[in-house]
């Protein structure tokens, strides 16, 4: 250790100390230095790039993208004949998803360590606790500590883990959960999903592509996907029907005993077949399963960051509630507001694409009150996670929504008006396959004449959906979408359509009227 | 005929007559009289649905959409062992060819005459002509003629026609224009393309990959698709290189001689070879090829519509000029505005959808103006041809524009900023598939903060598009774009990566000041 380190060391003091290195603490610490001679840490217990690079989105898309490319190309005369009927290359997919998910290395975290350093980011491996105001203890793999203390900011972004049902035996069963389904290397025969949102039909996607033989998706609701429009659950349902994937709606799984157990380590089969039972309408089932995958919510990483040691409680949930300068209300001291929290762990939007835009707006926020700076600008405000979040469920089909359903409009109190299309009758999507099937929705605020909410289902919408997010941001008048005209022959043609099939609610109304 | 028929034919008198059934002039139709009684008819010399149906759109993007779907297999693992190094399977594409053109039955149009008549559409079979003010002469077939009048409007919408450039012997060795090579049945093994715009280069895409050998493009500038920004021909060119397209740029064809030219119909070889004499930067140089296909440029179909009889003189160009309510400027009678043009008749832009675009605000113009109304609201005014045109060549890669380019901005005399982003960068591009090539750029006028154009070349960005063309229709400041988060890990993320550019612009600007 050099005498400059050895002293930085013993003062221990930064500028931005980042609990957490996934997208939104990378995103926090970069913008709150940006442009500046400020100093910044990251304290990481696992991997810099967090969930979300290694275990979540990337991984999940790796071995998503594929089966999509597949399901289409069997459905496309010119290449169909190629495909034949053959199955995913399954290892060949499981590779690339290794090599995009940094499995395939000693070091997974080392570019993103090296990203981080050479923008003048610290980082250092370990546990952290606040324990006291700007005060941050970090204890390293060999027990070491040491304590970090912030001039400006302590940013809290450690993120959610996957919550296991308190189901007798579950726990012991070894479940997989999203880490291992990601990352899965050996393919079990039989599974069941515990769960019906986004994670667990994009698991059961590429599950069943992958030959997964029997597979049983169990969800407590009357459908997948809720809180999405409906048509949205029903087509994922009805091509998981197609792709032999079992459904059990108003279901759930009440005992599981799995023989001989034994901890593998991820994406591997963890010893003898569960027995799950389940409590479905028509009675309870017994399933016989190599594996159960729970996907049933996430529990936010609270309990162990020291929320105490500044007199902060988390809310009824566990997450860390901020203002919209994500800021941590109730914490500043004589010098001003310092704590703050990102991504997940503010239960704002669970998404990596939100929680890092949550980071680029408490990196401005904190580089603007280092510097004393008004936050009047619109950058320092967190506008988006105002019903304006959107998100895409790479499943088969994509589900692509931002915004405010119909229901969500209504229960907001909004003079709701909607359109609704179906995708394959717009020339640009019956020429991407012959079984195209889609739906599209726009909701309108009749009040203002703008757009809240839009909802596109169908194969390759997924680009398609920034078009309706920049309109509900930018509050674009629907006489004003009139004049922005989708290319011939594209899937966003259905703009159009939706356009015109609300100019003929309005005309049959105002007849009626 | 019934008494009833009779007494119309004799009358023969509509509110609106529409010459040309293309798109645009089915959509003129039907906006004209939506929501009214009144009565339209179109004449169309060929068939419903126009050049787009039949010869240019829907059959060019039914050759390619297999064509980029196996570019994008043969890269991807998990399918690339599956397509292992097949061709394209060109007998099953061009089958789906001709049922998405309807060449495969004995009536092509039917389904769309059978559209009009069933919103009350009259479609008239013959070749029109204008005789005087509200007056078309219609010449069907058989030679009988029959004249219409119009109480309310005379459309024109007959589009344009492939243009054969004046190069001795080219005429007369019968080469192919796009309806003979968007609806070719046999695949020649030579081929050179004269032209280097949109469907010179969508054609040597699907030409190349369903099986010409030896494939020349033959461009008189210094690259292709000009009028973009420079780096769409660059990435084109790259792609056409690799695939084993010959580019000779600065070049022209001087000469042209085909051993036994027979008229063999559309998309079949014309006869024994063609010897095209091509000048180039480096000399002459002599191509014997089976086909020539003539891509180069388009004639306004204005010769032989009447338009001496009502005094309307054509552009330079041989376009019919219209002002922003579409209508022919100069031509009004005492009872008003009769005379309107839409679709690339009027040369505004040559695009299906923008001649839909202009369509629908002919349509919505003409049903005012028929009930007395102000032409004050948006809907009665065409804007988005002033500089917010968009237009996508699903070349491969594809390349997706709207708007101005930086080149045409600063002529403009805009205060320009820009930002370029790498799309291979962006994860959810990378994730696409292996070999993921592309740039985005974003032209921004600095004076309003707002998006004046936008170009995304690379593949699947085609839905991209939208995104630009709602916010520089929309007039969205940059600093609400900010707002309107991309979803992770799509290729839309790249709209980050250009604000974050766009930023660091400004920031490194400011610190120079």
């Amino acid at each position: 250790m050099t005498d400059a380190e050895q002293s930085r060391v013993a003062n221990d003091s930064w500028d931005v100390i980042v609990v957490g290195g996934g997208p939104p603490g990378e995103n926090v610490a970069q913008y709150a230095i940006q442009g500046s001679d400020r100093t910044a840490v990251i304290v990481e217990r696992e991997l810099v790039g967090g969930e979300c690079s290694y275990w979540a989105c990337i991984p999940s898309k790796a071995l998503l993208r594929p089966v999509q490319l597949l399901a289409t190309a069997r459905n496309l005369p010119g290449v169909q004949s190629l495909v034949g009927d053959h199955s995913l290359d399954a290892a060949a997919a499981m590779r690339r998803r290794d090599q995009f998910a940094g499995h395939d290395g000693d070091e997974p975290d080392a570019s993103q360590v090296q990203w981080a350093n050479g923008i003048g980011i610290e980082v250092v491996r370990g546990r952290a606790r606040l324990s006291g105001p700007r005060t941050v203890q970090v204890t390293a793999a060999d027990g070491t500590t040491r304590t970090l203390t912030a001039r400006q900011a302590v940013v809290l972004a450690t993120g959610t883990t996957a919550a296991v049902p308190d189901v007798p035996g579950l726990r012991e069963a070894l479940p997989w959960i999203s880490r291992d389904v990601t990352n899965l290397h050996e393919v079990p025969r039989r599974m069941a999903v515990i769960g019906g949102g986004v994670v667990a039909c994009e698991a059961a996607t590429w599950l069943r592509a992958m030959g997964v033989d029997e597979l049983t998706v169990i969800v407590r609701g009357g459908s997948l996907l809720t809180g999405n429009e409906p048509f949205a659950g029903e087509l994922v349902a009805g091509q998981f029907g197609r792709s032999g994937i079992r459904v059990l709606t108003g279901s759930q799984a009440t005992a599981a005993r799995r023989t001989a157990p034994r901890d593998t380590g991820e994406g591997r089969i963890h010893g003898g077949p569960v027995e799950l039972t389940v409590q479905t309408p028509d009675g309870e089932q017994t399933l016989t399963v190599d594996e159960v995958l729970v996907a049933a919510g996430r529990t936010p990483n609270s309990g162990d960051v020291g929320l105490d040691a500044v007199s902060v409680t988390p809310n009824g949930k566990g997450f860390v509630e901020v203002d919209d300068h994500l800021t941590v209300p109730g914490t500043a001291d004589e010098h001003g507001e310092w704590l703050y929290a990102v991504g997940d762990l503010t239960g704002r939007a669970l998404l990596t694409h939100m929680g890092k835009y949550q980071a680029r707006i408490a990196g401005a926020v904190i580089g603007a009150r280092a510097q004393g700076a008004s936050l009047d600008g619109p950058q320092f405000t967190d506008r988006a996670d105002h019903g304006m979040v959107p998100q895409v469920a790479f499943t088969e089909p994509p589900v692509a929504s931002v915004g405010l359903t119909e229901a969500q409009a209504r229960d907001a109190g909004l003079q709701v008006e909607t359109a609704e299309y179906d995708l394959a009758s717009v020339s640009g999507a019956a020429l991407l396959r012959d079984d195209y099937e889609g739906r599209a929705k726009l909701v309108i605020d009749a009040a203002t004449d703008r757009l809240v909410g839009a909802t596109f289902v169908g194969p390759e919408v997924d680009e398609l959906l920034h078009s309706a997010t920049i309109a509900v941001v930018g509050q674009v008048p629907v006489s004003t979408l009139w004049h922005a005209v989708p290319s011939f022959p594209t899937i966003s043609e259905v703009w159009l359509r939706l356009l015109e099939t609300l100019a003929e609610h309005r005309r049959s109304r105002a007849s009626e009227a």
